[in-house]
């Protein structure tokens, strides 16, 4: 990858950072941004033992709201309003509390007002615990007011 | 639909209850069982201010963590031990703080050692907010210890 | 459902007659208009020997070939041009050769300019051979020309 | 990717070249193989006429069976008799007739009988048209007969 424009990148952290403060749930979970490019977000949190379901394993839904927010901080770094609207997971290995997950998220297309993403979320050994591809929808709204065009 | 056999009846009460009671994270979400069958189940939860995301809604993890348990205690209710592989979602209608979700799940076919169940939210005003899709793995292991045969 | 008013109905018929008779995969699987309404379509086709994959079955790009053109009908019946973004399948029984899949495709919400389907396949015997979920995006093009308002 | 042992993928392309001279729909699509290796498969196609929906652009099923042919390829190579259980797709860019597609699938999990893909298909430009994410199943039923173990 090439480095983003300065003002891309600029608008990127602002956009995630403004997002993840109002974000409660992913506060909650503990998610943590680690990196953050122009349609690429890399996020971490650690798994906790009152996340676990019957089974004394992660809930799906732990696994899947990492990668779900992943998905919304960079697929909003454009500064663009952009929700999901179509999400997918895959669970190839349990998580149990105290694994520490790693999720990235990457664009893979865009066409109208629709982008792709693919995320894929891997444990502290590097071992990939889902694989997700999420669809959204970008909104006319703006995050932040913009220039007027003379 | 017939009324269960009741030891079927009452082998899925048995393993929904146990499941639920050990769920933390469910516990957390506010998850009630509100009715139960052999692969079927409906649940109901709350949604609350710290369940929101960047913008002020649900977290797209809420719903999908609502149907997910629907999922998983639909699909143990036959006393294997069961567990989702692949689930999708789809979001038509925001979930707002104070939002009643109900989460219908259903098994919609079976082969081999893999079943399908289909899964719809609804808020209180009986909206569809979500509409997912679950199949899971039967292992071999069982809830209770099983009778010998002889 | 209550009837369609009789315009709607004429457009959803005007527009899925009118797409099938250029789709030319559609006809090469052999697919049939059963039934018609806005938002919603049952197709029917016929397995052939030349559509089995490497184990003698259905290629699984048959029934979801059929899903997805039910799902175009369906999703165009309002007289927007409305394509497929994302679709999901899942398969719980084969299907075999001489075999008639018959698919309903129901919208089952929409938001902004997107909404979603739920397609179910079944063979001759009522079984449910495939269960679909797809979102398409409706574009601001119409498939026939619009009165001026004046 | 270290090569794998000569004798995986003797079996690798034992398997797939077996399946794909009994599949009768891939060679009504044009699939070729391209490379294969373990848990690997790369495929390729030429869209014609015939292909194209009411639109006159490629079927949705047209992108997603080179992708399901692809996965049952790659996820066959270890020899065990796999079929898909649940797949989905997206759709960036729309394929025209006359596009040679090009359709990578490689392995991404395992749990239990199960296995998870990612098959990614662009066009001859190197641009995405579909990001596929399969998941497959693995009988205990082998291609090839087994030597006895005594």
């Amino acid at each position: 990858m090439t480095a983003p424009r300065p003002d891309a990148q600029a608008l990127a952290d602002a956009v995630a950072r403004g997002m993840l403060d109002r974000d409660a749930f992913s506060r909650w979970l503990g998610v943590e941004l680690v990196t953050l490019a122009p349609g690429r977000c890399t996020v971490r949190m650690t798994v906790r033992d009152e996340m676990v379901n019957g089974f004394g394993v992660a809930h799906g839904g732990i696994a899947y709201s990492l990668a779900d927010s992943a998905l919304a901080f960079a697929s909003n770094t454009n500064g663009r309003v952009t929700v999901a609207i179509e999400n997918n997971i895959g669970y190839p290995v349990a998580v149990h509390p105290g694994n520490v997950l790693t999720a990235v998220a990457e664009e893979t297309g865009a066409a109208n007002r629709v982008a792709y993403y693919g995320v894929t979320v891997r444990n502290e050994a590097g071992v990939i615990v889902a694989t997700f591809r999420g669809t959204v929808y970008r909104t006319r709204q703006h995050h932040f007011p913009q220039p007027a065009t003379t």
